[in-house]
């Protein structure tokens, strides 16, 4: 199978296989997911953690696969749990084989195959608890979501290991949906409430190369929100005998998808969607809707995601609101949705070879997404606002969903495992290539194998990123190789050099890139300096919670103040933004960071304690601020954090 | 009747009677709730409001007293729409008699006797829907809060007329309640879950003498909050069959009265009960009781109120926080809460001789409850924010309970009658008395006449008040007499003078009032002059959503920015703080308003509309700005507002 598919891509992803991590940032995450964080999962999935809710995920797949009895337990969309984990552990055995877990997976994927009903069924909700209500509400049921998360597992276990059981399981499950949901006049011209499938069905195309996958993607794609002249959902409601809803925004579908322009409901199901409409787009070369993809990221990245690359300003259905409505305290930037981000970036900047996707995309690994987890992998945020007050968070209702100090992972089954498969396939997003062109889209150093001219490269890549900007690039080829390597300039580096051989060159910058033709030969090195300057962000004047404020930002780093470094009183703390800040490297502090010193002054808070309002001045004092990284924030305890601090 | 009681009080409120206000500030308002807001209520009430709501209290009444048939409709509370109703009526009746409204309200007297049981027991909800419910749930079911707003009407109206059939409805319903809560074993140790019947018994007992109307208000506001060794609430849950609460703080039941020491809970309760205290610890002479009056009182106004003298920063149980706790965009800050701070303080005042709690209540008065009524009368906020952006208090459901502009008095029946019933009886706030004394709290043009050593003594007071800090007093006796006044230096108020018949003199100040103490003729004059200037006050830097910024205020307005006046995204104008403002008085403008001129400096939105982060300094250009009084916001159609302004 693994057919090189022909589409709009202007470069395609080097896969996993051929791309090691030894990274002195990353490793350690990585270490985490496979020593920690899978096995940990694995005890939750079969009820073995003493304490911890009953996931009951394990037992529900026996109880469908007639090995055991009782009823259905959890959500409708329990069953992702187990293959969102699935995903996770393929990942992993990428590269480092490991028999134990390969041994466990092949029995999940005989379970999961008894678990499915003759006809290519498999949802262990309805087969066990409500056979009668199978496709019967496609908005909310996550009947075709759980399978997408399958269908993503599968590939990547099929990816890593070969095998194909699991493939056949899909493509059955696929198959009986095909049979349900369709054109004809039979068949239910539905959609999934939750996207997932259509990016996962594009993955499933790639790795058979059956058409009829794409076909149904865009079926889902292109019935989406359309008026026929009703609306899928209304039918369905009105089937069901309950009430449509108002606007169908939160999923995504109160417009067809080739009319959707602005980024709305939400955040996880619109960053799934719209990775999907771009899979789909390249593929079937439809500028059309690859245009529908740009105006959809436009508007998400220039009116509606935080500094920090999150997305969802509203904790009310987890959703985007309006464009700058972006307050901090109330943020809700789930992270799984910064994951789901990341996920649609990779996809534009293949089609489009534009640093700009790329650019966001490294702003929510090291920040939004990376502050869901704590440093020891034990705890996690699923909501990431960019400034905490303890004292009045954990008392106002307004801010309920906001957590002060990171939860352990199981108390709900969504971030955490996201971010879980998301480290465990970080590989993915470090290059991609062409027939003449090597792309490097991230600085994490390890090395990849790729084949260019038929010839193999092999690239090795060495920095001590994202605390320093020189990285280092060393080629082996077996004979002389003419290609290009791009390398990326950071949209946050106002001045960068790239060397080769230790000679500085002039290089020509294409949308982002900085691109080296060369005849290469075994032992080439380029050295790429990227001038990592602590940088002063302001917010467009639009948004409102920023005015007269201003973020730090370090290379890829986001920065945050935290109470244990700066006191309490966050808020009275002003910076002048013509300082030069001096930067520290302590590998003894939050896992080894590089911290930002500057100079500051705070408002003096000896008022008389008796005085609400004065007419008088407030006094200050010079004080010196110490700013974080903010994914590494909330690692010492409870305590306050802000990211946009007052300009003096 | 009529015991001039012997209590704490340094002084005495110059009752309603004796009070006649013609003022260019407040007689509009005054003779907007007698010809616009009573009869227009009175409509509601009985159903003759097209298009509004029903209210069906009037028909609840019939109901109860047998001359119609049918089920009860509405609130557990829905009667105390009526009472307030009656009390706002009588207020008006003090001075202006009017034949018209005084046989309607006998009707309305008659209805009640109607449906008052044979044993006394009064309220149409339980008496027509659920007689086997009453008294079983005194945590919820408003029975006493009802009664206690019957007999504050009940008094208003005995004190307008001398007609005292309702004094008699009400001491038959009290006498029953007496029956059934006391401290005997076989009665409910028991006390309302919303305080109001404490200060309506107060009051009872002021016109009657009955000591056991004080019994019962000391009866209900000792068991408050006691563990006997169990909560009252808990054992009423318990006989109820559900389950205890976690914390009584809503109900300012978590603690007994005597213990408690910061403002808990639903602000308005709050309010109500900390008026019900003071009025028992002055008449018991309770010292303690007063101590913890002291206590509540700076917490409520060192801690948790607004500039604008509101309260109550959540909407989430229309709740204090905590301390220092005041978001501006979110702020809950219900006209009632604000006007039931104007009665405490008022309370307070008459206690201590203090002018720091008249300070708050003209502070309340001006801003934070004023703003709940539109110019016209015809629309109201029961949520008062210091901020409000439309473009996300739309759309934002953790700021749902944000109107951006009032609404119509009839869509829930609590703010607009209280606001009325304030306006109403607004004379009685102005001044005090002893035996020895004039106090003159507010300035608010008219007169008074009282008794000093057996003479009659006419004050008239003649000011431009709020624009105009130049208050003149004449004085009229009979015969020479001697008596102190003392006139309200207020606390916004950086410069005074004081001139007897045009010459100055120096006047001892004593806890804010300055005293003038002379043997006064006919035609003695006095003259305040208040320096009035535009101040600029700044948060204690504890009140993390006011850091860096400042509000206007002048004599005891507070200023706010509309967009109207200065273009949208108030947030990025910035105050230069040295300047020295100029004022304007405009009497076209909102029935009439002086505003406040000055420089700013404003962000230039221009910034590229595709970039949301930058690292470029943001320009910003000199701007007039125009600030209007914040009670008189949201009278030129929906637009940004904002109190607190950043500062330059």
């Amino acid at each position: 199978m693994n057919t090189h598919q022909t589409n709009f891509n202007k470069m395609n992803p080097i896969e996993l296989t051929h791309v090691r991590i030894v990274d002195s940032f990353w490793t350690p995450w990585q270490k985490l997911v496979k020593e920690s964080i899978i096995p940990y999962q694995w005890n939750a999935l079969n009820d073995q953690i003493p304490g911890a809710e009953p996931s009951r995920t394990i037992k529900n797949f026996e109880i469908a696969a007639n090995r055991t009895e009782g009823k259905h337990y959890g959500m409708v969309f329990q069953d992702s749990d187990l293959y969102k984990w699935m995903e996770t552990v393929a990942y992993s055995l990428h590269l480092d084989k490991d028999e134990q877990w390969e041994k466990v997976m092949d029995d999940v994927i005989r379970l999961i195959e008894d678990a499915q009903e003759e006809d290519g069924y498999l949802n262990t909700y309805f087969s066990v608890n409500h056979p009668d209500k199978k496709w019967t509400n496609l908005k909310d049921d996550h009947e075709l979501y759980c399978i997408g998360h399958l269908i993503e597992a599968a590939v990547a276990y099929y990816e890593a290991t070969g095998k194909d059981k699991i493939i056949k399981i899909v493509n059955k499950a696929v198959d009986h949906i095909r049979e349900v949901i369709g054109k004809e006049e039979e068949k239910l011209s539905g959609y999934p409430g939750h996207p997932e499938i259509e990016l996962a069905l594009m993955k499933l195309f790639k790795i058979t190369g059956k058409e009829t996958y794409i076909d149904l993607c865009r079926f889902f794609i292109e019935e989406r929100g359309k008026r026929n002249p009703t609306h899928f959902f209304d039918e369905e409601c009105k089937k069901l005998g309950v009430e449509p809803d108002k606007d169908y925004s939160y999923y995504q579908a109160h417009l067809s998808s080739r009319e959707q322009a602005t980024a709305e409901g939400h955040s996880v199901r619109a960053m799934y969607l719209y990775s999907g409409i771009a899979d789909l787009a390249s593929s079937l070369k439809d500028e059309e809707l690859l245009e529908v993809c740009r105006t959809l990221w436009e508007n998400t990245v220039t009116k509606r995601m935080y500094v920090t690359g999150g997305i969802g300003s509203s904790s009310y259905e987890e959703r985007f609101t309006v464009d700058y409505d972006l307050p901090n305290d109330r943020a809700y930037t789930e992270t799984c949705a910064a994951i789901a981000l990341i996920m649609w970036a990779h996809r534009m900047v293949q089609i489009e070879a534009d640093s700009k996707y790329t650019d966001i995309l490294e702003r929510a690994l090291y920040n939004g997404a990376l502050s869901g987890i704590s440093l020891d992998g034990k705890s996690y945020f699923y909501v990431n606002p960019l400034e905490v007050w303890p004292h009045t968070a954990n008392c106002r209702h307004d801010m309920d969903t906001v957590k002060t100090t990171r939860q352990p992972w199981f108390g709900c089954a969504c971030c955490p495992p996201n971010i879980a498969r998301l480290l465990a396939s970080l590989g993915q997003y470090i290059y991609s290539s062409n027939e003449s062109e090597l792309y490097v889209h991230l600085f994490i150093s390890g090395e990849t194998k790729f084949p260019i001219h038929g010839e193999q490269v092999r690239l090795i890549q060495r920095s001590n990123y994202p605390w320093d900007g020189n990285i280092n690039f060393q080629i082996e080829v077996e004979k002389k190789a003419s290609f290009t390597l791009a390398v990326r300039i950071p949209d946050w580096c106002k001045q960068s050099k790239v060397l080769v051989n230790g000679r500085e060159i002039l290089v020509e910058e294409e949308k982002g890139y900085a691109k080296i033709a060369r005849e290469w030969e075994s032992n080439d090195e380029v050295t790429v300096i990227l001038d990592m300057k602590v940088e002063i962000v302001r917010s467009h004047p639009q948004v409102r919670e920023n005015a007269g404020k201003v973020a730090l930002q370090r290379g890829p780093i986001v920065y945050c103040l935290e109470e244990k470094d700066n006191g309490g009183n966050l808020q009275d703390i002003r910076l002048d933004s013509n300082q030069t800040f001096s930067v520290d490297h302590d590998d003894s502090l939050l896992n080894g960071v590089t911290i930002v010193n500057g100079k500051g002054w705070k408002t003096q808070s000896e008022m008389d304690q008796n005085q609400l309002y004065t007419t008088d001045s407030l006094s200050f004092n010079e004080t010196n601020i110490i700013a974080v990284p903010y994914y590494a924030w909330s690692n010492r305890g409870e305590n306050e954090m802000l990211v946009w601090i007052r300009e003096k």
